[in-house]
């Protein structure tokens, strides 16, 4: 078994301290430590996490707290998102089973990953699921879906032991690793910016999800770094391909004024 | 999927009403519903347990309570003893998967069947796992073994349900296939033209394996029908916004050039 490094644990939202230790816990038993905190409902930290780990007090004590979930998630290179609802969004839908098998084969091959859990009520935004490359679906009876949050932990975190227990040699997939989400982040706030001073975004009411639906597409074609630049010097050669286009035209202009 | 009895859930001295309310939950998640009690150390019913559940009242308005656990096994063929420490008895050892394998055919077979669990603390008697035919071992990590009762509950349940889980889940969510080459074509060349007009392709040489990269990167990305027209779309917006904005100077030039 080679020093893989686990995926680590998000949390967007959590409400119950309780849970929270209780994830940490189960993180834990299964070998996983990095935790981290998107706005917990009740600040950071809380007392009561403590008591519920029982003992796994270092995911704890090193979790780090974030405002967004896009900086929980800016230097990992491939997140999977954890949610039961059937979205709009067009990503690949995976048992915890598969999730765990592909992120243990990127972790082997140096990616730094992550799995993404909504709140106890609420659930992920839309927005904040583009983020990831896939939705992890536990398999829950229809009949009685409602899995608490530290158990959908304790699912994946499972899964994820059993990779490492089985410990099989990584397939070999020559290549730069996936971009991190700072990265694409990067590349899709670039893309939206001339998106939108080119006119694209119309009705103005559905850029939100026009956006969802670009960032998810293009994420799911897990970038790496030099196809991140790629695609950022595409978005800039057809926009400053129009300036330099009008720099022409414009001294064309001033030329005819001229004559 | 066959209508196979799931294996019932036998708590043994259970400490805590929350454990037993947190157990029933993830059983009804995972379509478990049989739930018996050993001598629950706080007596039954507690009101601790309906509230942990959730919602998921079933298993525990039907709990039936034992004094012993060769009571709460009588009726059963097959029982596995869900625990972490080595014993001297030599039963055979799983993984919940394997377990739940062999649970699972057990019960297509008719059988009944049951998995037991220990108290939070004291864990199994010997005696008691003596009346199991095999012991279940979660592979927890060895640095921090103690595992939430519920947890174990949870893995356990999970792993049959896996068993039940009639098809994997189809890889994209249920709506469009992805595009045909044709249609795939159609969006790089659509590009292509676009970046060639841009002057994006330099040096010239390097124009075959520029668009080999950017062929395979989308390529990736599965794209559907309507996605493929949307990134016509998001090409068509950024070169169309340039000829838009030329259109406006070129007319401002006429003014000019007639001024």
């Amino acid at each position: 078994m080679t020093a893989v490094s686990p995926p680590c644990v998000i949390l967007d939202a959590p409400q119950l301290g309780e849970n929270i230790g209780a994830a940490a816990r189960v993180m834990a038993n299964f070998g996983l430590a990095d935790l981290r905190l998107v706005r917990p409902r009740h600040g950071w930290p809380q007392e009561r996490a403590w008591a519920a780990a029982s003992g796994a007090h270092w995911p704890l004590n090193a979790a780090r707290v974030f405002d967004r979930v896009e900086d929980a998630v800016a230097d990992l290179q491939r997140v999977y998102a954890a949610t039961a609802r059937p979205r709009e969004l067009r990503l690949p839908v995976l048992t915890p089973r598969e999730a765990a098998a592909e992120l243990a084969e990127a972790a082997g091959q140096g990616e730094a990953t992550g799995l993404l859990f909504g709140g106890e009520r609420a659930g992920l935004e839309t927005a904040d699921i583009a983020l990831c490359q896939a939705v992890v679906t536990v398999p829950v009876d229809a009949r009685f879906a409602s899995l608490n949050l530290a158990q959908a932990v304790a699912v994946a975190a499972y899964e994820w032991r059993m990779t490492q227990a089985a410990a099989a040699p990584s397939k070999f997939r020559p290549g730069a690793p996936p971009a991190d989400g700072a990265a694409m982040l990067g590349l899709y706030r670039h893309l939206e910016r001339e998106l939108e001073a080119a006119g694209f975004f119309h009705p103005p009411e559905k850029k939100p999800s026009m956006v969802q639906n670009l960032r998810s597409a293009l994420g799911r074609a897990m970038l790496n770094d030099q196809e991140v630049r790629t695609f950022r010097g595409v978005v800039t050669a057809l926009s400053r391909g129009r300036g330099r286009v009008l720099e022409k035209l414009a001294r064309r202009a001033d030329g005819e004024g001229e004559g």
